[in-house]
């Protein structure tokens, strides 16, 4: 068996330190951990690096702490959207949904537009529909809601009357999930999760759906999901940016995703990755203050993260 | 100023002789001539290639002969869905729709997602109320349907009843529209249209609204609109990748396309693209038996096909 790794993030911003309680921030570090123990036990198992991610993205999605299924960000109108995508860099497959309702793991709903359809993307009630005859938890969208986030959107919504809507907190407009993993038969795989942001238009998708803008994964070359600003990884085909730096110019994966989020950094945007080549090697770089991020590598030592002090938790 | 081009495709496939009467050939090939001319009007008036590659998509939406806007593919609920895409290659702006049903130009009004919202993507009927209120036309989604739609979703929907589908004619699945220009000023930009495929899953999306799938634009490189199966345009990143063979490994333009299409071919994947550099060369590569397809080069001679045969009209 070759060197197993797996890699998340949880959003980058300015992730201020008075966003959360003491007791929260631990919180969210202990989830970043559930997360990566709960894709790990997969990959030591032998299991696929498609069962990893997915395993490690349902983790972040039924926490609070994340923007993505429960607790995540809400729309213009009060409500939920979800979007999703999972790539298995062994066959170049994809599934992806967007602007879901009802889905409680939309991770979970891009595996089964992947596997059980013919289609990449499923958009909107459609998207719903397919999950719920897949036999996919089906919930209410008021499931998605909490007090923080209507408590967040009321006051983006005052400070945007109030025409100061660039005081708003990156982590309280944007956020994302995503996780990468490499197997002992050397498949990568990647998925992402959002919500979208707090104050989102209805109907706004953004790069967390799309192959090639916030996930990619190709066997023999790398796995990637992005966190940021949705609009310019799709400009600039982020996640598939990465892989084409190191296919055909013959980058690192240090290099290829450090010249990608330079770039978004040159644009003012907020960005982060994580990613994994196929050695196993694990990169969680970002331009901004934070990202909740952690990772296992071969040696099996959890390491989370939200700022710069790393934490270093038992072996998994 | 500098060179000027405009090439278009109308999708490809197996485009059977019997698909269409002589005089319905000849139209299609009329329309490829105005929409070719309905942008070229444009760049050698010093307009953009933006504006160029809205004009020539316009007309082949408002042609039955294409499967985009009037005369597109039904749903498997006999109903109309559209998605489009644009980009900018000066700036890597871009917009795009997605499960549209009631705009009447899908086209123009991924050009006001682009310009007149903080999205890339919009999708299903969040789309068509951006696009009501910016003011475009919209129609009944009636409006778009042919009875020669009708009979070949009726002729598919028996055939899949049967269990014959892999005889339905590509051209009865498939198609989309899709224009690439380079003006005066040296600026490229690419867009994309399509009412996805006959018996389509309602709230499937294709690649022509993806950014970097089905569509793309950069200035210095090329411009890139694709048709055929959107699935596997998507799952290979197929028109950034071609910008990625350019940049990256220094592949000209008809090198970089033909990789692409190659690869496509592989995956035994009827596909076609037509793409520009930023010298104003044109290409159209294709592995199917015919594409709907146009051009006119620095000469302003205009060159439209739909098979083998290439047609030179009269100059623009």
């Amino acid at each position: 068996m070759g060197p197993l790794a797996i890699g998340i993030h949880g959003g980058c911003g300015t992730l201020a330190r008075d966003l959360l309680t003491e007791a929260e921030w631990a919180e969210t570090n202990r989830h970043l951990g559930d997360s990566l123990r709960a894709a790990w036990k997969i990959l030591t198992a032998g299991g696929s690096a498609l069962d990893a991610v997915e395993a490690a993205v349902v983790v972040m999605e039924n926490s609070p702490h994340f923007n993505a299924g429960y607790g995540a960000a809400l729309t213009e109108t009060s409500e939920h959207e979800h979007d999703a995508s999972i790539m298995d860099g062994a066959t170049l497959a994809a599934g992806a949904v967007c602007a879901t309702r009802r889905i409680r793991n939309p991770i979970r709903a891009a595996r089964a537009v992947m596997e059980k359809s013919d289609c990449v993307l499923l958009t909107s009630s459609a998207a719903d529909d397919f999950a719920a005859r897949a036999g996919l938890e089906i919930v209410e969208n008021s499931y998605f809601t909490l007090e923080r986030r209507v408590k967040a959107l009321a006051s983006l919504k005052a400070r945007k009357a109030r025409g100061t809507i660039a005081l708003a907190s990156e982590a309280e407009k944007h956020g994302t999930v995503g996780a990468v993993a490499l197997d002992g038969r050397g498949n990568l795989a990647a998925a992402t999760s959002t919500g979208g942001f707090n104050n989102k238009p209805v109907g706004r998708v953004g790069d967390s759906p799309i192959i090639g803008a916030g996930t990619y994964a190709r066997n023999g070359v790398c796995a990637v999901s992005g966190t940021g600003q949705g609009e310019i990884f799709i400009r600039r085909v982020a996640a598939y940016d990465v892989a084409a730096r190191m296919l055909y110019a013959g980058r690192s994966l240090e290099e290829a995703t450090g010249d990608v989020i330079d770039i978004l950094g040159k644009h003012m945007i907020g960005a982060g990755m994580v990613a994994v080549d196929a050695a196993g090697r694990v990169v969680v770089p970002f331009n901004t203050l934070g990202m909740a991020r952690g990772w296992i590598a071969d040696d099996g030592v959890v390491h989370v993260a939200t700022h710069d002090d790393v934490h270093r938790l038992s072996a998994a």
